[in-house]
C-alpha cells in the first residue's frame, strides 16, 4: 500500500486525461469543468477507493476511471449546491464558484456534464472487462449518488431550511448529503478488487460511520473553523439542520468520536492491515478544513 | 408489432412504477420528478426504442427500463433547459415549469434526480441480465445524453445566442441537442433484441438524420406553431441559432425533407417490415406539436 498523498497525487495526475478520455467536448463546456474538477480538495473519496481496492489485492489502473467517476460526481454535487437557486454561495476551496466564474447556465450544464461524464467512464471501463465487478461497482456508484442517497440528503437541506431539527432528520440528511458518497468508495473498490460479501459489507460499515463522522465534523468547522484555511465562507449553515444545532458543541464532537470507533471496530473483522484506514479515521476528527 | 398508441400507452403506464422501483425518495422530490415527467409529451424517444426492439424480436419487458430512462433524461434535459439561469422559461407542454412550481433548488435536484435515476434504472436492468447486451445499451445511451452529446449541443446553444449563425455551428448544435437522444433509440433497442452491427448501424443512420430533421420541424414549428398546441411560448428562439435563421422557412422545410428520406433509405437495408419507423418519419414532417 502506498501513502494518502501518493494516490492523491494518482489521481491528480488522472483527473485531466480522462476528462479528456470523454472525446470532443466544446471547450467551454470542458473549461466549467475543469475548473472544479481540478481546484483542488482532499480527494477524500478516490482515496479511499484506491486504497481499498489495494488494500484487498486489485488494480489500481482498473479503479482509476472509478475513482476519477466518485471525484467528478463529487464535485458536481458542490456546483450545484452553490447556484443561486440552492446554498448561493461565492466561494468554494479559496476561489469563486464556478457560476460566479462562467454563468448561472454553464454552470448547471458543467455539473451535469461531470454528472453524466462520470457515468461515461464507469461504463466504458466496465464495458472493457470481462467480469461483472464493473457494473456492479457502477451500480453502487449510482445508488449511493442517488435519489435514495446524496440528492435525497440535498433535498431535505433545501427544503428543511426553516424546520425544526429532530435527530432523525438530521440523522438522515447526514446519512445522505455527505455519508452516501463516503459510504461508497470501500465498497467500490473491494468490489472491483473482488471480494466476497463479507468482506464488501464491512467495507460499508466503515463507509457509513465514516460518512457520519466526516459530516459532524464539516458541520463543527462550520462553526469554529478559519474561513481562510477552509476555502469557504463559515455559519452558512447556522440556518440549517446541523448535527450542532442539535447536539451543541460538545456532543457533537462525542457523537463523531463514536462513529470514528465504529468505523474501526468494523476495520478490524477485514484480513489485511488495515492501519491506513484506521489513521484516516482518527485524523479525520482533527482536520482543520 | 403495435401501434405508436399502444407503445405510448405502454410507456404511459410503466413510468410511474419505474420512478417508485428506485426504492424512498424524499416525497417533496418524487413530486417535483412525477410532475415533469408525467406531464404528457409525445413520447418519441421510448416509443422507438421499444419498437425496434420488438421488431427485432427482443423482448419489451426487458427494453422497458431503458426506455423510461430515455424520457427521464429527456425530462431532466427540459427541466434544467427552462431554468432562469438558461432559457428562463415558464411554460412547458402547457403546463408551469418545473421551477416555477416547486421553486429553483428542487428543480435542479428534480433534474440531477432524474438523470441520475435513469442511470440507476438501465444499470439495474443491466445487472439483472446474464449477457452484455445491457450495459453496452447503458453505454449508448450514457454517450449519447453526455458532453460529446445532448450537453454539448445545450452548451453551444447557451454561449453562441449572440454569434450569428454558420452552417456549421446550426448543424453541430442540431446535431447534438435534439437528435442525440433521438439517435439513440434504435440504436439501443436493436442491441437490446441481440442484433449484429450492420442492422445496429442502420439504425444509428435513421435516428441521425431523424434527429436532424426533428429539430427542424421544432425550428420551424417555433415561427409557424401555434402556443396553444405546442403548450409552450414561440418564438422564443429568435435571438438563436436556428436552422430557420440559417436557411429560411422554405429552406429549413426542404432540409427537412432530404433528412426524412436519408432515414426510409437506411430502413430499405433492415431485413425487417419498417412501416413503422417509414409511416413516424413520413408524419414528423407534417406534426403539429
Amino acid at each position: 500500500m502506498r501513502t494518502e498523498a501518493e494516490y492523491r497525487d494518482m489521481i491528480q495526475r488522472s483527473l485531466e486525461p480522462q476528462l479528456q478520455s470523454l472525446g470532443a467536448v466544446p471547450e467551454q463546456l470542458m473549461d466549467a469543468m475543469r475548473y472544479s474538477l481540478l481546484a483542488g480538495g482532499k480527494r477524500l473519496r478516490p482515496v479511499m477507493l484506491l486504497a481499498s481496492c489495494d488494500m484487498a489485492g486489485g488494480s489500481l489502473e482498473e479503479a482509476m476511471p472509478y475513482a476519477c467517476a466518485l471525484e467528478m460526481i463529487h464535485t458536481y454535487s458542490l456546483i450545484h449546491d452553490d447556484l443561486p437557486g440552492m446554498d448561493n454561495d461565492d466561494l468554494r476551496r479559496g476561489k469563486p464558484t464556478n457560476h460566479k466564474v462562467f454563468g448561472e447556465g454553464l454552470a448547471i450544464l458543467a455539473g451535469d456534464g461531470l454528472l453524466n461524464g462520470a457515468m461515461e467512464l464507469a461504463l466504458g471501463a466496465s464495458t472493457r472487462m470481462a467480469e461483472r465487478r464493473g457494473i456492479l461497482a457502477t451500480e453502487i456508484l449510482a445508488r449511493h449518488a442517488g435519489v435514495t442517497g446524496m440528492i435525497a440528503g440535498q433535498t431535505l437541506d433545501v427544503t428543511m431550511e426553516n424546520s425544526t431539527p429532530t435527530e432523525a432528520l438530521v440523522s438522515y440528511i447526514h446519512t445522505h448529503k455527505t455519508s452516501d458518497l463516503i459510504q461508497a468508495p470501500m465498497e467500490m473498490g473491494l468490489i472491483l478488487a473482488g471480494c466476497g460479501p463479507a468482506q464488501i459489507e464491512q467495507g460499508r460499515v466503515y463507509g457509513e460511520h465514516m460518512g457520519i463522522a466526516f459530516q459532524i465534523v464539516d458541520d463543527l468547522l462550520d462553526v469554529t473553523g478559519d474561513p481562510a484555511v477552509l476555502g469557504k465562507n463559515t455559519g452558512m449553515d447556522a440556518r440549517k439542520m446541523t448535527w450542532v444545532a442539535l447536539r451543541g458543541m460538545e456532543g457533537a464532537r462525542r457523537d463523531a468520536e463514536t462513529h470514528i470507533d465504529a468505523a474501526v471496530a468494523a476495520l478490524k473483522k477485514l484480513p489485511w492491515d488495515t492501519a491506513f484506514f484506521e489513521n484516516m479515521a482518527r485524523a479525520s476528527l482533527d482536520r482543520m478544513n
